[in-house]
């Protein structure tokens, strides 16, 4: 039989850490915890398989589901002592959501359910405080009413204020039981008439109600919209977490917290977090009251007054301590805990590997692997490669300018510049449009999270440093400065003021997210400098891995970029970049409009010097490292002019008749430029191009070997080759130019990017000496997908489940990477020591370079500030393959 | 040691018939003929190896060639008793080009070679004759000259004309041999000054020049359009024969002729041919003098006076006859047979394979087959498919009004309309611009084959049924007119004039190439009425194939004439088609212009009914026979008007803002529209199109089984499906609408014309209950070939070789094909029973269908007038896989 349903409570439990697929992360942690005896309130875990079954069978649950239910009904009762609906001593539940990765405030939670009519009188005598059984009623039947009835909370928001007005109080606390039993009549009332039927009473349809919320929520929009930001395929579902509850508002004894082991900022090794005397959990994470510190150092730090917990709680805080110490040397990792203090009992609600900058994942994973906690490998499998991202981007200079507006909380490190806009939608807009934007709110919420990722950075008014607003944030690389509290957001008037200056849309910001300052203006940034940490993180990297990391790179500044990150190599030089500076474009354009070979010709003689110089600048950088270059790539139309108003210029400057010109450029329009003109067919129809382009690269070798007596290393490389016969014949052109010149170090190899040329890999590695994938075409024809198109209708794709990652982001190793595989296999037969790598945007993204791992290519290649990244992911890939 | 010179003569020779592809048709005809016994001048044969070697590297010569060229001179003068060289008793050769596939005129041949100032008294004394021997010298100055040295043969022309102008003389026979000495000595004078060097005298050199012009003529342009044409790969190469010269032009008991063993017009069983009295081959293939009749019947029909052969060499022709039959015999087919009149002595030049037409071809393999000479397997494998599109041409409607303008020879059969036009080079242009031309020229020449391809049809004014244009235009299957006489063109004046009508360039002709008249105006046409051979041969072809053939058709004639033609069910009916019709345009339009569900579920609703019935007619037509219909495939842009014009007129009648119009389209537009949203991902985005589309085809089922009693056996296709997910989600929505319709046969499957869906074919399978391979678009994406856009450069790949075949008209079996075999195994792995098809336009070329049926397909499915020759290439396929 199926089992669906996991206990735990009691100092056991029926999962453990490592069924986190099937139990979800909170689910998986607390079962483990209530193994290590630790103080869990006792629950049980509907599995993951359950949504998955959920929504495979047309949104039906499991038959055995209910009665493995009860049972897990029955355990909890057992270790508590309460029963679930009894008027005398009534158990109270939470229910929560608990996914695999975790998708913070992106699904519901339900809190105090099992409370109705009679059972809060039972609360009521049993906490001996019938003001919080009713508080606690009142709040249960919003959170319900909002997530599982629909309700919106703004109804029970709006009788609250109203009946506050009427009594003249300002604050929930001025309330009395009376005044709570008053409001939850009024709330009912309410319920019933927008719904048209009464609030539930009976507790089992109510942990009914709340169970289908959850698994309902994982298909909410903004879950959806969470899941696709963050590659999380929608197969993977959601559990859901039955627990007994605790309180932490049952008075000054109680309180609620979230703690890290570590700084989540930094790194250090000191307690951080937060806690709420007299609060119920969300409280926290919501970030509606701003919290008090943990330690008494962090409290003095931040010139706070009111006590830290290790100050009001000193013996919880202690028991909370050693729980700090147990859970970190357990799971070996920083650790990011819920906790609740109810009547002076502490209560671990939640551990899981907390989230953390990259600064901080570095100073955690050295500093475990020198103490000896971890090894060197397993601090590299720390280290999500897509957060170096942060650590890359750059600071603002400290001797610059700047006019300080104002400060909040140091909520995600990097600094940005931009606009300033109030909208979600509009931040997005402005974004499409160009503009960098700094989204400015009073605090965020899951709605506004397509208008985070397209902003340079987001200020808060309100919340902590685990507000949403944070967590998000962090989670995204964005800088962000939270709390900024003396902040005054006017939406309607698109303005904001801070003492007495007002700053409106439009407004240039620049903000530094590692210190909370918010500057008005634009101030100067630096590039970022790397910790020591960075170093020897990268260094065991380059140990470990086996992948070469190159870079895609042909400006001097890329160049030098790359090789600074590490590059051990070109992967790719696009030579056609270099055409479209304006002096030589003239001439290219010149080549493109002759009729004859000689006017083509007489035009890439004025190109060839420049070209030569190009190549020539980048050897001297490279020093000898291999640099593979490809010839002209895209075809001519894109080098002619295409507004009315460029043609009739371009055709003034080159002395021609701007009907000519326009013929010129029709006739070289094409109906799909990605399957035209273009690549080696450009070389086929033109060989004088090619063979200007191999004689600048000759030359150039020729004299940077001359001035820094090491050889230049080309690997010459044809784009778009489809047949073995294309490869041959300008190979020969090639060679026999070479051998003119006198050229030796060189070799000649070609993309493998459209499926023809990987199914014939065989036969054209007779004329390949190596062969770079080239994953972005090969994607496109691969899949028959335009990627300027698709943006139209893959959010389709998406929405209906199709398509979990971008294809043009993520390698899709069941289609595209079996060419890859068969062309590696084809390609290695005919020529064992053919040399290998990929040059597509795959090239960075951690899973694809994996995925090349594995298959055994000789190197990736990425743009310059990948480069860190694909050093650490190779790393990883060869771990994880050792260690398979 | 490699052989590479193979000689034949004297009873015996060194090869045969079947070393075709080493010696050439020529050769290997030659080498058969002399082991027969056969009066054939002795020679030797240099192989189509030595061409091939001598391209491959780098145009050298085999090390041991020219020892062996040498010992095949030695067996010629041993066999003849005559020395190459000498001046008493000199061995004239011809050199003559004989590649594996014959190419009428399409390269070089010398002929007298041998002769030199010294020598030529020689053949004068020995023959008796110094006219003769002075005569074969000037031709022999000016072939050598013209062929090998390069010197344009107009320069003798111009010589000859001015020298008969200041003789007084009119005809060539009226000089006598001291004329031809004087002009021999201008002869030498040009070339000596053009060249800057003196005209061969070496004999050896001549015959070195002479080899080198052949192999050469090998690369020459027109030979490489004529395979381009004709797909003959480039190295297949020419073989070279060197032959003992015999005369046809040494007085009137001399003659040359050419004949075929039956009537290559009409296949029947009589002899068919023309001679010339007193002449050299080459004066009959080159149509300049008009021949006589080879038999007195044949004179008696074309009411010739001059004497038929049979007549004036009564003797000979029955030598001849008896010949006829031993080849006939011998090779079991019709044989096309060159002859020389040595005073009286017969020789024979080639033997090969005759060309016919599709009629003669029909009529010929079934009386061989019913006499008992060949099997019916054979007779199906004579008949070369392509050419059954001559028979299915249109004819003349006889009852149609008709104004009778000429009449020349019926060179070619079948009937055409077009505008006069003169010059081959504009023939392309107006064909290119979408006009129907027909060429008219006084001869043809081997540069006015571009022309002749771009012309409807053909009409020359001189020439008879063997000349130039005879014989290119029976190969492309275009009706010709030839030696039509009376015609007297002015090119200047663009106009010809027969008696005293003048017909101007533009004016339009209809032509009838099967009686050979020309008609002013236009003549009605009708279908062509197949003969008896037609239908024994499809009843043969029927039985021997075993792949099963369908018909790309959705308008009501096209599936009619699909089914007349033995279509076995539609294989594609593109649903989009129905679409463009112009009052449901308008719906649909309005369709793509709502900008919601509803808007668009309103617009279709209205297509629904016209739809439907248009679903209804295909299946009353098809008869439970089974029709795939592909649901909405292209682009919705392609729908929307695209001139300020057209916007204006659509906008007013759908009563929008043209503004608003404009916006959508250009909203709609795409880069690359072949990889954009189209296809399936039009069925995703919009989920009510294939739901409508579904819903027409499921209802027309149930009230067209209603009228007929016959079950419409549907069969649903997804275009452009690229992963399982997508079929799996449209499966599901068509499944439903069947379910609540009640529908039942029908099944769903895909196209396969992605890479991906091949390579993922075995997971799409586990939906799909067919495949059909969509080969033009997985001929796009394997290659990233556009084929809007290749035309452009594609003819740079032929002449570079990297092509041989277009890849749109003849699969690529190397790439594509590839991708196919994979899908075919993958798919078959998951549903051993899938439905396997093909309905790209290779569905309709013979080799690709070789290629299905090797794979074992179901079926292939081709436009409505390829199916008979689909049928037929089945069969071959099936006869040739069985032998193999």
């Amino acid at each position: 039989m199926t089992k669906w349903v996991y206990s735990f409570g009691g100092g056991q439990a029926e999962g453990n850490t490592a069924m986190k697929n099937l139990l979800g992360g909170k689910g998986a942690n607390l079962a483990e915890m209530a193994s290590l005896g630790l103080p869990v309130p006792p629950g049980f875990t509907l599995s993951t398989d359950v949504c998955t079954s959920f929504y495979d069978n047309g949104n039906k649950y499991p038959d055995k589901l209910s009665a493995q239910t009860n049972d897990g009904l029955k355990t909890i009762e057992k270790i508590t002592g309460k029963l679930f609906g009894s008027n005398s001593n009534p158990l109270l539940l939470s229910v929560r959501s608990g996914a695999r990765a975790s998708m913070p405030g992106m699904m519901d939670t339900v809190l105090n359910l099992g409370l109705n009519d009679e059972t809060v009188e039972g609360l009521a005598k049993l906490s001996g405080d019938r003001r919080f059984a009713l508080d606690s009623y009142r709040r249960f039947i919003t959170m319900y009413s909002d997530v599982v009835l629909g309700v919106h909370h703004h109804t029970f928001e709006d009788i609250l204020e109203i009946y506050k007005d009427s009594q003249g109080c300002n604050l929930d606390t001025e309330l009395s039981a009376d005044d709570w039993a008053i409001i939850i009549d009024k709330y009912k009332t309410a319920v019933a008439r927008e719904l048209g039927y009464q609030f539930p009473q009976d507790p089992m349809k109510q942990l009914q109600g709340a169970i289908d919320a959850v698994f309902g929520s994982w298909m909410n929009e903004r879950a959806v919209v969470y899941r696709r930001l963050n590659s999380i395929p929608a197969a993977w579902g959601t559990a859901v977490n039955v627990q007994a509850m605790v309180f932490g508002n049952m008075g000054d004894t109680s309180a609620t917290g979230v703690a890290f082991t570590r700084n989540p900022s930094n790194g250090e090794k000191s307690y951080y977090g937060e806690y709420l005397i007299n609060a119920q959990g969300e409280d926290v994470v919501a970030g509606i009251r701003t919290p008090q510190s943990l330690t008494k150092v962090a409290r003095l730090e931040m010139g706070e007054e009111s006590l830290s917990m290790e100050e009001a709680f000193p013996e919880v805080f202690a028991e909370l301590s050693e729980t700090f110490e147990t859970l970190e040397n357990h799971y070996k990792d920083m650790q990011d805990i819920e906790f609740t203090v109810e009547r002076g009992k502490l209560w671990l609600l939640q551990t899981r590997s907390g989230k953390r900058t990259a600064k901080a994942a570095f100073k955690i994973a050295v500093d475990m692997a020198l103490s000896g906690q971890i090894s060197s490998d397993d601090a590299l499998l720390r280290i999500d490669p897509l957060s170096l991202d942060q650590l890359l981007h750059p600071t603002l200079d400290p001797n610059a300018k700047r006019d300080l507006l104002t400060m909040g909380l140091p909520a995600s490190p990097g600094a940005a510049i931009g606009e300033v806009v109030f909208d979600s939608d509009e931040a997005e807009e402005l974004k499409k449009a160009g503009k960098k934007v700094i989204l400015v709110r009073t605090e965020t919420s899951p709605e506004d999270i397509h208008g985070m990722h397209a902003a340079e950075a987001i200020i808060t008014a309100r919340g902590g440093m685990t507000s949403h607003a944070a967590v998000v944030a962090r989670g995204m690389g964005r800088p962000c400065v939270s709390g900024a509290g003396d902040i005054r957001i006017d939406y309607e008037a698109k303005e904001f003021s801070v003492m007495n200056r007002v700053v409106k849309r439009g407004d240039t910001l620049t903000i530094d997210g590692a210190t909370g300052q918010v500057f008005f203006g634009l101030v100067d940034m630096m590039q970022p400098e790397l910790s020591g940490d960075f170093s020897k993180i990268m260094n065991w990297a380059d140990t470990a891995r086996t992948l070469k990391i190159r870079a895609n790179a042909e400006t001097p500044l890329d160049v030098t970029t790359a090789k600074d990150f590490g590059a051990e190599g070109i992967g790719l030089c696009r030579t056609e970049h270099m055409f479209f500076e304006e002096h030589r474009l003239a001439h290219f354009r010149e080549m493109i409009l002759s009729s004859n070979k000689i006017g083509r010709q007489d035009a890439l003689e004025k190109i060839l010097p420049v070209q030569r110089e190009d190549f020539a600048t980048i050897f001297r950088i490279m020093e000898g490292r291999p640099c593979t270059i490809r010839l002209l790539d895209p075809p001519l139309h894109e080098f002619l002019p295409h507004t009315e108003d460029d043609i009739a210029s371009v055709a003034k400057s080159l002395g021609l008749p701007k009907k000519e010109l326009m013929l010129r450029s029709r006739e070289l329009a094409e109906t799909n430029p990605m399957l035209g003109h273009r690549g080696c067919r450009l070389g086929i129809s033109y060989p004088e191009i090619y063979e200007m382009q191999a004689r600048a690269i000759f030359e150039a070798q020729i004299i940077v070997e001359g001035e820094i007596g090491k050889k230049p290393n080309a690997e010459i490389m044809i784009p778009l080759v489809s047949s073995p016969e294309e490869l041959e014949i300008l190979c020969n052109t090639i060679k026999k130019l070479a051998d003119k010149i006198g050229a030796k170090n060189y070799s000649i190899g070609t993309m493998i990017e459209l499926p023809r040329a990987a199914l014939l890999a065989g036969e054209i590695a007779h004329h390949a000496e190596f062969f770079s994938f080239g994953t972005n075409d090969l994607t496109q024809t691969t899949y028959g997908l335009s990627r300027d198109d698709a943006g139209k209708f893959l959010p389709d794709y998406v929405r209906a489940g199709i398509i979990e990652k971008d294809p043009f982001v993520t390698l899709d190793q069941d289609g595209v990477g079996q060419l890859i595989n068969i062309a590696v296999l084809k390609g290695r037969k005919t020529r064992s020591d053919i040399k290998l790598g990929i040059c597509g945007e795959h090239g960075g993204d951690p899973s694809s370079i994996e995925f090349c791992h594995n298959l055994g290519l000789d190197y990736v290649s990425c743009s310059p500030y990948r480069v860190p990244i694909a050093r650490l992911a190779a790393a990883q890939a060869a771990i994880l393959s050792k260690r398979a």
